[in-house]
């Protein structure tokens, strides 16, 4: 089917691990490009990724392993991205081929802090990618559920629909449906944004808010991604799709979250500079808040209401205290 | 304020003991009928409900407690019905006293099984209560939170606008907010299918299918309601207010949810009947799914497409094998 098509993902996370892994049902080779070497190392000698979802055993002889960008961008017809928002810029200031004629599938949920960009934004404008051979893979999805291989769907979007249906078909399996959508910056932003509310959530946690209220939460903070969502690129949705609502549902109420854990930690009275130390992981909700607020207040009397999202900002990023930013808020949701 | 008005609550379950804590913060005096006089005796005794959230103390000087629903009824002003709709057909057999001018609100979740009528049709058809003195009372929001007084949001559905703020204004308090609706008939509705999906969203967990596939469930879910409840009165709404999507997730979501532990039971492999006796509470979603299913299967051509109602229905009553039938249901959703 695609065979012929060259399939290499970018990153050596949880999620870029569980995407290897729906790859190696249906190729017969992909491509992995991974910073740490000694992170390959064990990879070629015991078959597991030591460090993310390490149950998932690889058949070694269906990977391609790099820690060589060039070498595997120029491989690859198809590089898929799912190194931490924060980390592209720089991994990505190693390369020297280009990705003009690359396609490129982004799995990163968030924005590139240095450009302020979303990802296919940022290939768009860094790297000349034309926004017809750029697309995203959204979930929702949890890594550690797809390495048990219990049933998830995904959302490939493209402008280009064949290749999001390339895409989508190298992806299926018994385990994985995929949908495909031309919704690409729909998609896009709806998964930075569902972080900041995974943030929120975890911050009325932390403040001791129970399931009543975080009901109430998620219910406004769907309408607040819509209304955002279509100040952004309107068109015809249904906000309520999998790639949208369901994108938050699983962030918001798993407790596996990073997003929701670092909200929890703010909620509970740490520092932002303590919470990130705690986790050791990049919460993608921390950036996304600035940009997605910044963003929004570009838009001068066009932006988008946004009370979730701009008390996520004031507690991250203007020192407010949590406990009286969220009972303001509450009084704005109903 | 309020204090002229006089509210009753009818049942003993922990829904109503928490909407009777609700009126006590206003109230000088709540009027609260149930069938048990051991449970009166107990109350009066100790100032607790000793079969639900007991934690909740009561001030004995507030409450006018009685176990004859006439002597209830031709008290108040307000009605509170929040007996299960099970058992409401039987409960208000024992009424003689007109409800003709009475004020009537809802918080049952359900559909009357011997006239599946949901509860507002019910008092309209049988008690000749015009619907301009019917209401409901409707979440999200789990009882147990409203013990430990932790911000919950209710929605206050009344065709009459001034009743439905009576209502609004005499639960309202600093960790209860109170938004109010029109739209009774959907509200009723959809507080009556997220039962349903909360068993589904119980016989996917019972079958070892994880949270990804949960927020798709709920993702579809919230569509379908959506689609029901605009066949049964169309108007415009939001679906995705806190009383639909809110409602939905936090029944759908909570393990403390009777149908979805109903659900989760069927999924591992019960039978209707053994779950029941197990759980020895009544899951509304069990009676729910039948009304829902053939009030739906009645508009013949014109009827909304339900696959997950359609499943939980073949599962409960056909017998269906809840593996096979979730597993069909899986392809229907996306």
């Amino acid at each position: 089917m695609t065979n012929k098509t060259k399939f290499a993902v970018f990153g050596g996370g949880s999620w870029a691990t569980a995407i290897v892994k729906m790859l190696c049902e249906n190729q017969n080779e992909v491509g992995w490009y991974m910073r740490s070497t000694s992170t390959i190392d064990h990879l070629k000698k015991h078959g597991n990724n030591p460090n993310y979802i390490s149950s998932v055993e690889f058949d070694l002889n269906q990977l391609y392993l790099s820690n060589d960008i060039d070498e595997m961008a120029s491989w690859a017809d198809y590089l898929i991205f799912v190194i931490p928002s924060a980390f592209l810029h720089l991994e990505l200031e190693k390369l020297t081929v280009s990705l003009e004629n690359k396609v490129i599938f982004s799995a990163i949920k968030g924005i590139v802090p240095e450009t302020s960009l979303i990802v296919g934004d940022h290939f768009n404008t860094f790297y000349k990618v034309p926004f017809n051979n750029i697309g995203i893979i959204s979930g929702p999805c949890h890594a550690e559920e797809v390495a048990l291989e219990r049933l998830s769907y995904l959302t490939i979007a493209s402008a280009d629909s064949t290749k999001a249906e390339i895409v989508a078909n190298a992806l299926r399996s018994d385990y994985i449906r995929c949908t495909t959508s031309d919704d690409v910056l729909g998609t896009e932003y709806a998964a930075m944004l569902k972080n900041i509310y995974a943030v929120a959530a975890g911050i009325a946690h932390g403040l001791g808010y129970g399931d009543n209220f975080q009901s109430v939460l998620m219910s406004n903070a769907i309408r607040e991604m819509k209304k955002y969502v279509k100040r952004v690129h309107k068109m015809k949705r249904d906000i309520n799709d999998s790639a949208y609502l369901g994108d938050l549902l699983v962030t918001g109420y798993s407790i596996f979250s990073r997003n929701r854990m670092f909200g929890t930690m703010i909620g509970k009275g740490y520092t932002v500079k303590s919470a990130q130390l705690e986790l050791s992981q990049i919460a993608e909700g921390y950036y996304a808040t600035k940009s997605a607020y910044h963003l929004n207040q570009q838009k001068g009397k066009k932006k988008a209401k946004t009370p979730i999202i701009d008390a996520v900002y004031q507690i991250l990023y203007e020192n407010k205290d949590p406990k009286k930013t969220f009972k303001k808020l509450t009084e704005k949701l109903d």
